[in-house]
């Protein structure tokens, strides 16, 4: 929580790979107000006839190395953050060697109380009582 | 955006994965106004113990190409629109040799300001300058 | 519907997969009024530099067997049932050998009108008419 999954293409190399995911990270961290240590990512890798994307859409130049950054995390971030994080992440991939056109980003939201972290405890219930997701740190 | 995710059987012959992906995108562009180009697709593929698809739930006949359909996409379409979405996808698997029963589609929804296409920009702040779905082509 | 993707580690046995993928299902059966045969999940399995979780955010105490179980169902489940199905999904992974602080589940929700089952007939269209989620038996 946040959930962050990554999809990239077979021809990455794994270094890489692992600098956007701490890019991804990094960003959730600058941004969004995700403790440091709050970090849950899957990589996926793709041959390249199971990864369709198109390479212009919709003005974008997009190589051999395009890559999806799917995050689930907790609804109630403003615009501003979400934007903050789009342009944190890419950065940090531009940082690591990416083109910056090659880093596509997706959010999706859910509650406090659709997150089990372990034990069967319910996140909602143990860190924010009240169920919403107005209480001050969000993750 | 939208963007796709397609899990097949490992049994299941690439050609005909790839026309089942052709009929998801093909489904989206008649259908939700999806742009032609605006195509992304991630395909992965499932040895049968790591797909486990109830072969009769709810009311239908189920084959060993079942396969499931993950569209995630700006939120707004209509019931119609999802329905017709639905019945095209079915057809052109169909029309590929597939068995309709096989196709599965499920949805979710989520903003403009939750897409990022590439370096970092905002699709929401660049696009769709309001932060709404309510713009006349929805991607 | 629900669809369940379960991530794993490629340590982890294929046996105690198929268990925690039981545990997953045996929940939803008795947490959220899903019929038995209504059970549909993706496995993927990771190599360890592909799954970063964090081993001990927030208050829990992971192993190289922690998997992440994400689901997706209908809207309309209450506080008190998410908080069942996660205590009832950790209780039989405990019970399949499994640490408890393990099992990170994480739920998503959409709308009848948002799957297709089979055949490109719209579930809310043919068996939730009226296309909300407040009908009786939930899935």
């Amino acid at each position: 929580m946040p959930l962050a999954r990554i999809s990239v293409p077979a021809a990455l190399p794994a270094g890489k790979t692992r600098k956007l995911a701490d890019a991804v990270h990094d960003g959730l961290v600058a941004t969004c107000n995700v403790p440091l240590k709050d970090r849950f990512q899957l990589i996926s890798v793709f041959e390249s006839r199971c990864m369709i994307i198109d390479r212009n859409f919709p003005d974008v130049n997009r190589t051999s190395e395009a890559s999806i950054v799917e995050i689930l995390f907790l609804e109630g971030r403003s615009v501003a953050q979400k934007t903050a994080l789009f342009q944190h992440v890419a950065a940090g991939a531009i940082e690591a060697g990416f083109v910056g056109d090659d880093i596509m980003i997706v959010l999706s939201e859910n509650a406090p109380r659709d997150w089990s972290l372990g034990c069967g405890r319910s996140y909602g219930r143990n860190h924010a009582p009240d169920g919403s997701a107005s209480t001050g740190s969000r993750q």
